[in-house]
């Protein structure tokens, strides 16, 4: 691979918040408009890796609503997460964009099986890989959060699962899933940002190691919970014990009408609070919550309040406010999945991408969740992805 | 050296609110009274260092109050620090702790030159260590913060010192580096817990290396710094671009009252500022205050606000109160630094002992300020003690 | 009515958190070893309405659980809500306060009529006025709090309440409630400190009115909400729009174990955003959160952060942190209500007192929530009661 | 006077912050494109009294910088304080607007007496008056804070002043003393909006009182001193004892350039300490500090901490934090100033109008702070006015 090798960014929830941030970012960084800030790979040693530069980075994606990108990009700009200047010189680029999108999969408008679904999936991403001339596509996940899926025995096995995509009287998968096989079957490396199911099932596992792909999630850490996982391990460094760890996330935007409804936040609610008591253990009270004020925009508004106990059962206690645009802060981070994953798969990497738990709230094929460990890992490993191909 | 070696730990400052807390709280310890909460060598890997066990630690000290420690201590219970349970329990230990306490140096009181002073600080300490039949002592310095020290030429050159230190019409040195100066002319390492000049001039490194001695330092990082030092570098590994890091800090006690004085601040000021610039470089806003709020007591309260840049310029902020009681804080380190001082004195370990970084807001001997950083080289390095000696 | 009529204060709820500190408080007045700090009823102009002074004031109560007040003080004492110092001095007078405190009706333990159960309760109390000749017994509920109760018609009229008190196989009135009912047939005022159902039955209404009996609540006003209806004033006053007003209670204790429970909750959840609507209109989002979190003890911690938009659609915000101790808050306020609402008593006010709203988070016989005019309303009644006296 | 009468607001740093988002503001308004969030006297009882409608407010000005009033605009709307929509609607008006700006007085470019300065400002504004046929013009101090001034005895006495003023040698008044002489010179009211010494010496009351002329100020109460005023009641009203109150006030912009000169800031800690005591007596430890933090441009982040005791000696806090927009919050005050001293001059009221103390962080004319007294006090006299006119 090198940073000559065209390379495509899939995008599932190609309109929503995160992806049109990343979008317009990534065309802003192509016109020198705008400064890498937030973008992991622009700093050493990933400049070093031969990563596929902005230049060779082309879009796509799947979504289920019609907005274009350039009127979604409006509304950012509206809610102040995209500079006036930016939207203005990005406009006709984001409208070429728009033109790779192709319409995603949603239970409620589909008909037919969900194997005839997952090969519209397939084939709108390897005709644009086609199209293109792309080396490799990267799949990435950024549509709306799910809810939990329960457990069926068919997500334990690929020849089962597909029995049952075939059945056109079931929808054995939840959409993130759906999409997930899909990328498999055009021969992609998935990435989900998202807390959803995704590839959370070994039937999806099988294909991707059959199909020799790597892959990895999940749910993108990008405000509180980045800073529990700085924060857990000074305390466990300095043999201090955490008594409690108290949150309230306030946010507006699609993510927080969609997580006001409790079924839909419970995926994230988990995958934070499994976070937490792999860093401290799980004697910590920790209520959680997650709520929409929708006033708050694009704005996200998190509180935390930890009590701690010291020498001589001293009590103490530190509070955070974290005050993020969140998509500002995702979209940097969709752009360096994009770039480690390519890499991953030029070099031949297939399962679980452990050492991006760096990236996630609830890392698959990793059970490290302090930062510190994690910026080690994620440095490491790419220096050792360099080496092997040089 | 073992954990049945008798091990002296000579405090600086032995009536002030730390060297209570860390008296009160050994005592607690030994008698079981209370678990070894905030104690880092209590933890893995240290515990395998056979370093010396909370009954083969004996203290004795210099202060130039009277306020006997069993009473500092009922002052320290009423603001919340010591429990009343132990108190009661360590009133007679502490009783006794305080015949070992002997007046201190300061140059208010003192007739004669300073190397008159010098020499009975240094025989107190020898005398200490004979009458307790002590492997060796390790001196900490716990007194008020003194203001910075103007430069003169005899600090750079032993013999200068010396020379002047003869001279009963000077006072050369200011009271933390005399108390340095004595420890080592009595054969023992020095730590120095507080921003004062204490070791950090050349003629004092020059005895050090001279006699074989490790020494450390400087100024306890228990607060809002060793925040700092844990939340910078998740900034740096993000690729986030941090613009200001104001800062605030309320504190009553003995401390605050002599903060307040902006002359005995200005060390402690320097000395987190050039914490953050090593953290983050030159160009960040980085206001700081310290004030005298005496009604706080015991408790400091710290409030950060730091700004930060995201993709697409985004605007973004943290906020941090952090509520400690300093002492409780401090105690439980001068303990860890005692045990690790002795074990570096025992495997013939001279000079600045870097790897003790993790302990200080401007650490002797390192420029590592990041504290995972920190803490993977003391815990290699006390890996590495382990192995010499074994 | 003078200060030297002595004034009986009944505790329903009487071993409780807010009940033993009340005592104890009362204890240390007396004794002169605290000053009168959160006592309304010190300050001007209500020291010259000749309120029974602490020597005239006795205490007794009902309570469900057996652990004596010397015992509980002891508790609070530990988790710093009282200090030692004043435990010590009051233990005696503790002992002798719950000699006169008696068994609470509550449904578990209750068999036979609801009417059996309030005569019990009844006669607990005019015995005690009777044994220590008390001019009055103001009846004041401290309980933990209930649920919202279900309204049955028997709730509307007395003659169908008492109807159903009097069949043993019906539970028609919540505990908070009967209790009313027998204080009321006792010929005592009563107040409710807390949100649960108490006086709010149109039945008990009329018999205080039929009985020239005057009552107050609901639920004490000390914390988050004592600062909405300071704060919320503001904006409007400056014409600035609130947006939104999120807010997390962080508390431990009995009333955080209590309220931990989603139903007990709704009490107090409902009667917080009721206040909030009244103050600032309907089209403020406010999600709203109780945890318990066991290990913050007595003290309360609450967040609150405000959105809100001034000229030109500018976005601002307000965050707030309180850290009280909800005891300390509520125990003076409870000896405040019993000497206020014994005057009105004694100057013939009958049914719901509006003018005690500065209490209350949910007051009686008002609609304002506004602190200042609520200030205004309470001292332009004391005094006139004052002038009636005179 | 009615709404039909035209009505000049003269503004002194009329090219400023507060300046520019207070005329975009107003013709934003004229042009209902917004709505009047943030303007008092669009609420009851205000609307009643006949105030000058935003048709009849014509603008002016001083300023001692030359960057046009639209380009000034373009700047606050890329820092966020006023919306690219309303910029565009209101460009040419602004540019209409910039034609009113005069020349200010600056002692370091002018030459010749004080005197010829006056009458040179004198003359600007009267012909201003005359050009637009006005009924009156208030004049508005919104230009940049000037550090106190030294007492001389020709501030006592309008003669002698008026001797130093003709005096070429001399500088015997600050600018903003000078613009205020100029404008009582005119016939016209002057308000202070800022915490230079403006109106505050002998000889102009003098002034004013012999021309019949109303004046107000000083430094207009925006954010912390607002809250300040808000809460310190509340813990007076609850007997509550506050030990210490310390804030930290983070800001960029023009005005945060400026206070970071200690003797600049002086007048504005100055004010804001008066107001603390004067709320709550002069015990209580209240350390205060304004940080330039350029990053953070026109908005202001305050940090407050107030550390209080309760009932039984309890030691309790409450944090604030306000994030906002200053010159949001301070333009439409000006137009509200200008508005009700318009009918406070047309309603024949002369000297200090101690009823706007509402406004001001250091009120002139009133020694009341409390701000809900403050808000009955404006709207009485209001509602006065309107009766005295009818
Ligand atoms: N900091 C962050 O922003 C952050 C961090 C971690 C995870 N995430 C996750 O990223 C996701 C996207 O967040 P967002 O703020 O952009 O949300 P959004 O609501 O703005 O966008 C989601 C998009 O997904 C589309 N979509 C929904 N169902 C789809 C389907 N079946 N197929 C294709 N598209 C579909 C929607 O139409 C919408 O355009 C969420 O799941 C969120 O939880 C975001
Ligand atoms: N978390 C922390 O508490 C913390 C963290 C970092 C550094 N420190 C530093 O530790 C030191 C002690 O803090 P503290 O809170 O115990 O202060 P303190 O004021 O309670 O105690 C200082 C003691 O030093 C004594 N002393 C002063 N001059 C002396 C001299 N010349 N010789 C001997 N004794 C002398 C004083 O009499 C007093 O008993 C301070 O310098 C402080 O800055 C503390
Ligand atoms: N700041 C405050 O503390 C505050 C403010 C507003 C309201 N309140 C209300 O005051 C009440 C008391 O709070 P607390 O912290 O003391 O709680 P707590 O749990 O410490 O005390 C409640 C007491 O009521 C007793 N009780 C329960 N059911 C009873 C019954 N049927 N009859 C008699 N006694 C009964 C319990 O045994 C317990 O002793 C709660 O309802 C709380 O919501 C408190
Ligand atoms: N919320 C608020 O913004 C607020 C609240 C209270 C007081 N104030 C005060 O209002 C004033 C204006 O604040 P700002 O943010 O607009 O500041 P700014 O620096 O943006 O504007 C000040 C203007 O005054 C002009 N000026 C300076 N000296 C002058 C002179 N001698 N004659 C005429 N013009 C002169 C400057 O050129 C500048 O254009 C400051 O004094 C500030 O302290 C503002
Ligand atoms: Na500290
Ligand atoms: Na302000």
């Amino acid at each position: 691979m090198s940073a000559n090798e065209p390379t495509g960014l899939w995008l599932v929830g190609a309109r929503g918040s995160v992806a049109t941030t990343a979008v317009t970012g990534l065309l802003a960084l192509r016109a020198g408009l705008t400064a890498p800030t937030g973008c992991v790979t622009e700093r050493e040693p990933f400049t070093r890796l031969g990563l596929p530069s902005w230049e060779n980075l082309v879009v796509g994606g799947h979504d289920v609503v019609c907005t274009p990108l350039d009127k979604r990009a409006e509304q950012l700009a509206e809610s102040g997460l995209i500079p006036p200047r930016v939207l203005a010189a990005t406009t006709t680029g984001l409208q070429a964009a728009d033109t790779e999108i192709r319409d995603g999969y949603h239970p409620a408008t589909h008909t037919g099986s969900q194997a005839e679904a997952a090969e519209h999936l397939t084939s709108d991403i390897t005709s644009f890989r086609e199209r293109h001339g792309l080396a490799r596509v990267v799949v990435v996940n950024v549509s709306s959060t799910e809810p939990p899926v329960p457990h069926v025995p068919e997500h334990d096995s690929l020849s089962a699962l597909e029995t049952a995509l075939a059945d056109p009287t079931r929808t054995v998968l939840p959409p993130s899933s759906l999409n997930a096989y899909a990328a498999l079957r055009a021969g992609c490396p998935f990435v989900d940002f998202t807390p959803s199911p995704g590839m959370r099932l070994p039937a999806l596992h099988e294909l991707a190691v059959a199909e020799g792909l790597p892959y990895a999630g999940s749910d993108g850490k990008t405000g509180e919970t980045l800073l529990r996982t700085v924060l857990a391990p000074m305390f466990t460094a300095r043999a201090l014990r955490v008594r409690s760890w108290a949150g309230t996330n306030l946010l507006g935007g699609g993510d927080g009408a969609n997580l006001a409804d409790p079924t839909q936040a419970k995926g994230k609610l988990d995958s934070k609070a499994r976070g937490l008591a792999a860093l401290l253990g799980e004697g910590v009270t920790a209520p959680l919550h997650i709520d929409n004020v929708p006033d708050l925009g694009e704005q996200k508004t998190a509180w935390d309040h930890v009590s701690f106990e010291g020498f001589l059962g001293a009590r103490m206690s530190l509070q955070l406010t974290w005050n993020g645009l969140d998509s500002a802060l995702a979209a940097p981070l969709v752009l360096d999945l994009a770039r480690l994953t390519a890499a991953a798969h030029a070099a031949g990497e297939s399962g679980p991408l452990g050492a991006l738990a760096f990236f996630f709230k609830d890392p698959i094929g990793s059970d490290e969740h302090r930062f510190a460990e994690q910026t080690t890992m994620l440095t490491e490993w790419a220096e050792s992805l360099g080496e092997r191909r040089a």
